[in-house]
């Protein structure tokens, strides 16, 4: 089986990595626009050998779209007309509303198979892919029913075999949850370690400050700028809706302790404090 | 040594259990508004006894006073009119403006040394309480000229000898910084866990769809609102401002994706991301 990954960033890397160690006889061609990330995911075992997306794909049995999502939605088109008939076309994109619709108006939409990982860290490229990134975490397919039963079967097999939980929904369903999810708390990393940057000109007074509470709340703060840019604006609406939903309670908290109100301050962290069960499940995972 | 500890919770307890490997003749009395607090702090050999305020006080060389901040202010009065012309009081809050100048309309003002480690997570209680909290963290001292030089030593001596690294600054500038380094991350913490909670009605949704990141952002929300309720309280006028530029800079944010603006968007992760270079020196610590 011939396996093309294009961009072999975190995501597609890490992706590799794990499927090697389960399907050792299969072969990794690795497409990647930089050409030291191609060599990089040579040089780490990542890929067995790196192609122009021209030649990688019509070898391929399954092809891996693993790119900024503003890339997916370029590339999807010509990837599925370079396809073999039988191959096929799956996306580790964190939207899908946008990407589906792309796959719809495509004669070979059948050879689609729309997914998204639930995992992720706040560094890029293929030196910050390692093997145990996607085992145990979560697999979102949207469409399943648009996409051909062998190509649905192929990406299902990979992705449990890899040790991953499948559950599906509608693209729409996926990209409103994510909003709120995923989206928003990487929005409120960003701004708060803005946020602080900007008050704080004095680098060591942060540094001699912060505990690991701080550092816990503005890591994704560190996320690559090309990856999420095109992500909130595919996903603008449901990211603004969130964004505004979060705006209002901060500002409601703000008037609760600018009008010294601890009743309603105690009140607000209480119901706040539900989310411990919640992460308490998802840390168990 | 005779150490009362008022308040056998999480910083408090975790002060004890580091404080007595390294003087294993120090003999710990607990201080505590919850009995069961009490026997649990006993059971885990954080304190050796535990005596109602009124008798512990009088017996101590250093009073630590590891309380939610109000209480702190309602304690530091009747614990220095208790307290042996000799003895120390310490205190571990997370707030200093109000409590110093508490503790300046005091005649044994000079007996009081004003703390505050930068540690913490967000857990609470006795059974939350651990040797390794403090160690290699940093401690913040206001107001030292106040102190007299043999209450500044003990105290000093006690928290350098844990591991702990000394910083010295006015309570007008711990306040100031802290409410951006600290405070106004548990603000974004609480509402982004209580936005996403509103939203989801569904818990099984964002147990499906939340990723570590996700769960890394929303830790803080899980702090006791005993605890934050009147730290926010207390240092209101900078919690309010360091809340203000924060939401202004989220409805930048939401400007700049409502209108498409993708090279905005970009800018203003990449001014963020400066974190890194931060974050990677407190990770190093």
């Amino acid at each position: 089986m011939n396996i093309s990954i294009i961009g072999v960033g975190l995501l597609g890397g890490s992706f590799a990595l794990a499927v090697r160690e389960k399907y050792p006889k299969a072969r990794f061609i690795g497409v990647d626009a930089s050409s030291v990330n191609g060599r990089l995911a040579l040089a780490k075992g990542i890929v067995d050998e790196v192609k122009p997306l021209q030649e990688a794909v019509p070898l391929s049995d399954l092809v891996v779209l693993a790119t900024p999502v503003n890339v997916i939605l370029d590339l999807l088109e010509p990837v599925l007309d370079l396809l073999p008939a039988d191959g096929t076309v799956t996306d580790l994109g964190s939207t899908k509303g946008l990407i589906c619709e792309r796959a719809d108006a495509h004669p070979k939409r059948a050879r689609f198979v729309a997914a998204h990982p639930m995992a992720g860290t706040e560094n890029s490229g293929p030196g910050a892919a390692f093997r145990d990134l996607l085992p145990t975490k979560n697999l979102i397919i949207c469409d399943r029913e648009k996409s051909h039963p062998d190509s649905l079967k192929l990406v299902e097999a990979l992705f449990l075999d890899i040790g991953m939980k499948i559950f599906y929904m509608t693209p729409k369903e996926h990209d409103l949850h994510l909003a709120y999810v995923s989206h928003l708390s990487h929005i409120s990393s960003f701004a708060l370690g803005l946020t602080v940057l900007e008050k704080e000109k004095d680098e060591q007074a942060i540094f001699d400050m912060a505990s690991t509470g701080f550092s816990s709340t503005v890591r994704l703060a560190k996320s690559s700028p090309q990856m999420w840019a095109p992500i909130f604006d595919q996903n603008r609406a449901n990211v603004s809706q969130a964004l505004g939903d979060y705006i209002e309670l901060l500002q409601e908290f703000k008037r609760v302790i600018d009008g010294q109100d601890l009743h309603s301050s105690l009140h607000f962290m209480a119901r706040a404090n539900d989310i411990r069960r919640v992460l308490e499940g998802i840390e168990r995972k």
